[in-house]
C-alpha cells in the first residue's frame, strides 16, 4: 500500500515514517471518516510522532493517546514545533517505562485538534477554514480515525493503547470497538460516560467562548480576530477542575500576588496563576478545537448504540489496567471504581494514585504512572 | 434618637419600623461607613425587613444574614418586590424554628448589594451610579454597616446572628468584632478565610463578567446595556460549585434536553438547567453587585489586622454553633472542622449536615437547619 506522508519539510511515501528520526512529526492523509452523527468528514489528515523502531513483525506499537489540550508530543523537550515539553516526558524512551528499544510508540494529534490533524481551524474542501461547519464528533469517531491511521501504516494490531482523561476515553473506546487489535489498555482518570458535572463545566466553558464577540459564530479563523478572552475564561474554569482543592490552598492560600494590594484592586496569587494558565493556553490552542473537543468529552458514552454501560464493559475481554486519582474532582474515583468492577478483564483491580494534584495527577505522578505503564506493557508482551 | 426611615411607600420616623407589618421593607440612612481599605462610603442606606415584635427591653432580635445573591427576604412567598420565596422560608415565623412570637427577626440587604442597600448600582453623591467607583469592601465592612444599623434602630445587643455562606462569614465577623453585642451565633457552610480554590473560582467569575463588552469597565448602569452574558457565565460557574457532583449526575446524567439531539448541536439537560439558572439570576441581580460581593468573599479573612486565624478564633468567647455540609465542594468540611476546633466557645462541636446538595444544603436541608436554629436560639435565651 502506498501512503502519501508528509514530514515537516517533505512529502514522502509510506515506508519513510518508519525511518524518520525519533520524535519527528509525520502527517498522513487517511481519507474519509464516518461519524456517529451520520455525517462524514472527507480528506482527514492526522499528524503523528513516532519513537522507537517498528519491529519486523510490525506488532510492537504502543498507541499513546493525549488529552484535551495535549498533542502528539508525548516526550522530549519543547522545540520550535512544540511549545511545551512532552506531557509524559521521561516515561517514554530508551530504558524508560515504555522502553523504545523494545516498543514503537505512536502518538497522533486527535481528530478535531489543532496541532496538525484535521479540525475546525483546518481548511475544508472549499479551502476556507472549517469553523462552525466542523461537525459534532465523538470519542469513537476519533478512535475510528486512529484505526484508519493504523491501517494506512500497515499496523494490524497494537501492544497497548494508553492514555488519561480524554486519552483514557479513547483507550477505552479502542478496547471496546477494536478488541481484536489491542493486546492491553491503560485507562486512566476517566469514566464510562460523561457525568452531568463534567457536561456542566464543559458547556459552561463553551458558553464563555461563544459569548466572546470575537467568536463570530465559530467562523473567526480568517478574520484576524480570535476569542482569546473567552478561551481564557474557559481555561480558568477548566484549570480549577484539574487541580486539587487542598493543593491549591497550600500553594496560594489567600496570599496577594507579589506586592499587589487586593483591597485596592490588586490581585491574589491564585488569580495571577490562573491568568497565566489562561494566557499560555490562548497562545498555543485554537478556541474552535477547544469547543469541538469539549463537546467530544460531553458526548463520551461507551453505551451509545451498544447497550447498557455495564453490559458493554462486561463484554470487553481486552486486559485493561484502570487507574484513578484520589483527589480528582473532575473524574472522581467513583467512575474508575465502576470501570474496574464492570470491565470484563480489569487486571489487578482499581489502582488508586494518591496525589494531591487532582485530575492533573495523570500527568504529574511520574512514579505511579511509570508503574502503570510497566504493568500495561508487561501484559502486551503476552 | 430620630431616624429617617422610608418604607416602600412612605418616609417615617424611627419608631415606625417596629410597627410596620411583618415582612415589610424599610430603608435606613445609616450615614458613613469606614472601610478596611482606608476608604469611606458616605450616606450609606441599608434596606431591611422585620418579622415579629421587638420586646420592651429591645433584646430579642435575631439578625439573619443572607448569602451572595440572597437578600433581606428570608421568609415568605415571592411578591412584587421579591422575585423568589424566602431563602429560609418556613424556618422563621410563628411557631417556626425562629418563633416570631418570641423573637424579632431583622434581615438587611448587604452593603454592596442591589436590593435596596447601597451598592454599585446606587447613586453616588454626584447622582450618577457608583459603578466602577464603588470601593473594594470586606465582610467586616458589611458587618460594620449592620452594626451602625443596629445603633440607628436602638438595638444594643442581639440574641443571635445567623447565616450560611457569606451570611455565615458575617455571623462569624459579628461574633469576633462585636462579641459584647452577640449572645449566640450560627456559622454555617463557611470558613475562617477564603481558600485559594474559592478565590480562583470567584476571580474567574469576575473575569467572565468583565470580559463582556457591555461591562464597560463597570460603568454600564446608565448606558442601557448590562453584561448579562458575562453574568450568566459567572452564575453557571458558581452554580456548579453550589451543587453536589453525585446529585447532579443522578438528576441529569448525560440525558439530552427533552427531544434535542446533542450530536447535531442540541443541548444536554444539565446545560439547559444551567442556562435556566443563569437567566434567572441575570433577571434579578446586578452584575456590579455580583463583582463587589464576589470580591467580598475573596477578601474574607478573620485574621486581617488581628493576628493569626487560630489566635483570633480562640479569643472569641461568643457561643457559636458551627455547621457544615458533607458534600460541600465550595466550602469543604475541613474549613468547618477548623472553625469548630479553634473557636473559643464552639457549642457541641462541628455539626455535619448529610446532604447530597453540596453547598446549597445550607438552603435546602430544612430539618437540619431548623435544628441548628433551635439550638442557637436556645443559647440566646440564656
Amino acid at each position: 500500500m502506498s501512503v502519501s506522508i508528509e514530514t515537516q519539510t517533505q512529502s514522502v511515501d509510506g515506508p519513510d515514517w518508519e525511518t524518520m528520526p525519533d520524535g519527528a512529526t509525520a502527517r498522513v492523509h487517511i481519507g474519509a471518516v464516518s461519524l456517529d452523527n451520520g455525517d462524514r468528514i472527507d480528506d482527514v489528515t492526522l499528524a503523528f510522532q513516532r519513537w522507537g523502531a517498528l519491529s519486523a513483525s510490525r506488532d510492537n506499537v504502543i498507541l499513546t493517546l493525549h488529552a484535551l489540550t495535549g498533542d502528539s508530543h508525548v516526550t522530549g523537550p519543547a522545540d520550535d514545533e512544540h511549545p511545551t515539553a512532552g506531557w509524559w516526558d521521561g516515561l517514554i524512551g530508551p530504558g524508560c517505562a515504555i522502553d523504545t528499544d523494545e516498543w514503537c510508540v505512536i502518538s497522533a494529534n486527535v481528530l478535531g485538534g489543532c496541532r496538525g490533524s484535521t479540525g475546525p481551524s483546518s481548511p475544508a474542501p472549499d479551502g476556507r477554514p472549517w469553523g462552525s461547519r466542523f461537525p459534532q464528533i465523538t470519542v469513537l469517531d476519533q478512535v475510528r480515525a486512529e484505526r484508519i491511521l493504523m491501517d494506512r501504516l500497515e499496523i494490524a494490531g497494537v501492544g497497548a493503547v494508553v492514555g488519561g482523561s480524554m486519552g483514557g476515553a479513547r483507550a477505552l473506546e479502542w478496547a471496546i470497538e477494536y478488541p481484536e487489535m489491542v493486546r492491553s489498555a491503560l485507562v486512566l482518570a476517566v469514566g464510562a460516560r460523561a457525568t452531568a458535572d463534567q457536561i456542566g463545566t464543559q458547556t459552561t466553558q463553551i458558553a464563555a467562548i461563544t459569548a466572546d464577540p470575537a467568536w463570530q459564530g465559530g467562523d473567526y479563523h480568517d478574520t484576524g480576530q480570535a476569542p482569546t478572552a473567552g478561551l481564557g475564561v474557559a481555561r480558568r474554569i477548566a484549570h480549577l477542575t484539574y487541580r486539587g482543592e487542598v493543593e491549591l490552598d497550600r500553594r496560594f492560600g489567600d496570599d496577594p500576588q507579589a506586592d499587589e494590594q487586593p483591597l485596592t484592586g490588586g490581585r491574589y496569587a491564585v488569580d495571577s496563576y490562573l491568568q497565566h494558565q489562561a494566557t499560555k493556553l490562548t497562545q498555543r490552542f485554537d478556541a474552535g478545537s477547544y469547543v469541538v473537543l469539549s463537546n467530544v468529552l460531553n458526548h463520551h458514552d461507551v453505551g451509545r448504540n451498544r447497550g447498557t454501560i455495564e453490559s458493554v464493559l462486561r463484554a470487553c475481554r481486552v486486559p485493561v489496567i484502570v487507574g484513578g486519582i484520589a483527589s480528582d474532582r473532575l473524574y472522581p474515583l467513583r467512575l474508575q471504581v465502576e470501570l474496574a468492577e464492570q470491565l470484563g478483564n480489569c487486571v489487578g483491580g482499581l489502582q488508586v494514585l494518591h496525589s494531591d494534584n487532582g485530575h492533573d495527577g495523570f500527568l504529574t505522578e511520574f512514579d505511579a504512572i511509570s508503574d502503570l505503564l510497566k504493568q500495561t506493557v508487561e501484559i502486551a508482551r503476552g
